[in-house]
């Protein structure tokens, strides 16, 4: 078996952390591990595989001899230098937006379009993390009974954002409880103990970036624009998983016993789903977990066929670093 | 003018704390105000209007000479002790959900259906919390467009569960923080930094009491069972005021604008809506006021008609003690 060399660029991110314990715990065939990061972060320590790696200035030479390429560091990175590591015979999945919803660069999630990864150009998506936990739990209840509308509420967890937010929900948690004042640089509003309904920039439409990713994404992937989706995006104190409160109209007549099994077999997915036991998912339990986990599933008698579902999952696992190995190992199976 | 003699039982509680600052705020006519609570509260003391008041015993006795008996002790001492002040001839204005849906008794927020006040045979009960702030908003809309159906997600804080659950939270996070072992006794899982999708106990049809009274008590406040209405009701790890993402799909054809004007206009709403400027209602924003807030405003796409919003507001105040004492304050000024 092959081994490949590998470099993360965003290295010491809150994404590109994960990155690294990932490739270790699901013993990818790594060669060489490259951990690519900007200035600031140059000559870092982190341990991989028993071996202390230093990170190292990414710029253009930071491909050479590189298989695979995991870019989390942001769009304006990503678009400087993916066509560099693609240049170089690199093949880049990239965790940004930057390429998302180019036609010409497949956007994965391996559990619903899998064979997509190998229409790539040089460039495979990594969709956006609210995206990818639920088109995980949609893709096979859409396969069994088309999906027509989705009402999707979220609250999302301060990880989503990087590193410099989990600073500072524990930072403005601390001086709330201190009743010492609350200083909000990342976002616009205290976050501790508060929830923001805004989660990106807005856009012309009203909308913000995140809602529409949750839509053009979501079809992008799934590959049927006749599904309508409807978001809206809230950031609550929470440091890691994401949940989503998704009300589905469904097109074909369902049993919920039918809806339960196809939850329970599909791939990715984790139905936990116990109201008398008070079981159903939230982010603590689903943090450091693979799966996407569901649970409050129960008919929605306001519809034909309508059905409503809580979904939660580890944003930086499931919703990027994992999602993105998982392509990774899917790229070199077929090698 | 009449000055009333008025008991709040569950006066130590993180509701009847409120009821007696707005009676204070607003100058109601208070003769003589009567403190009531359980064996362990009897004896403390609070300030009102300047002199100190001592907690006396709630018992039947309690109610002799009341004009307006204020409860908010759970639905249990309501059932118990409000037919007692009835007989005495006092009017009860109840907080529980011990009679929401009793025909017999009126259900009422004050800008939606003051009239239902007057139909009371001695009770008149409030609403529950997260159904007041929707409802105070949805009315104008549903008076202009006709709503035809709503899809709700709540982000509720630990305040409407009561003392105990905020003083849950701030252990909790507490000994988050410190990296200390964290005890549930309030809720069945951890609040801090989670959101559990669990508000009340779960009924047969798999939803909560808390999603159901938001279905049921919108029907009778609004008076129109027409209005198709389905909740996903969530705790958050937030201390004082509920949010709500709200999914319309209205009957009339609308714009934006029309929107905005009547939301502007309607009594008890605070439009806050500007998204270029970061300003949409938050929970820490909205708490220690009295208007419903409203932002997000926006047009749901995958409707012909179909709207976003995004509603918060202090549930201790209106949705809580505050709309009690509306209901007191329409009450005798009809007198």
């Amino acid at each position: 078996m092959k081994n490949y060399n590998i470099a993360i660029a965003g290295a010491t991110g809150a994404v590109g952390r994960v990155m690294r314990e990932i490739l270790e715990e699901r013993d990818f065939p790594v060669n060489q591990l490259r951990l690519l990061a900007s200035e600031r972060s140059v000559g870092k320590k982190f341990g991989f595989d028993g071996k202390d790696l230093e990170v190292e200035l990414l710029q253009n030479d930071s491909f050479n001899n590189i298989d695979i390429a995991l870019f989390s560091a942001g769009a304006n990175i990503s678009k400087k230098f993916s066509p560099v590591a693609v240049k170089k015979g690199a093949v880049v999945i990239d965790n940004s937006s930057a390429f998302r919803m180019d036609p010409d660069v497949p956007l994965v999630v391996p559990e619903v379009n899998p064979d997509d990864i190998f229409r790539n150009k040089g460039i495979i998506a990594n969709p956006n993390c609210s995206t990818i936990q639920m088109v995980v739990v949609l893709k096979p209840l859409h396969d069994a009974f088309r999906i027509r509308r989705v009402v999707v509420s979220s609250y999302q967890s301060v990880s989503g954002t990087g590193k410099e937010a989990i600073e500072e929900l524990l930072e403005q948690t601390k001086n709330s409880l201190g009743n010492e004042e609350i200083d909000s640089q990342v976002y616009p509003h205290q976050i501790a103990f508060n929830v923001l309904p805004h989660i990106d920039v807005f856009e012309d439409n009203l909308y913000t970036k995140e809602e529409m990713k949750m839509v053009k994404e979501t079809i992008k992937i799934i590959g049927d624009d006749s599904i309508a989706i409807t978001a809206t995006t809230v950031r609550v104190p929470v440091f890691v998983s994401h949940s989503e409160s998704v009300n589905l109209e469904l097109e074909k007549e369902f049993s919920l016993e039918d809806v339960r099994e196809i939850l329970s077999n599909a791939e990715g997915v984790t139905l936990q789903d116990n109201p008398d036991k008070n079981i159903y998912p939230t982010p603590i339990n689903a943090a450091g977990k693979d799966d996407c986990f569901v649970g409050r599933v129960r008919r929605d008698e306001t519809l034909e066929s309508g059905l409503n579902l809580w979904i939660v999952s580890d944003n930086l696992r499931k919703g990027a670093a994992l999602n993105a190995i998982q392509i990774a190992e899917r790229l070199i199976k077929a090698n």
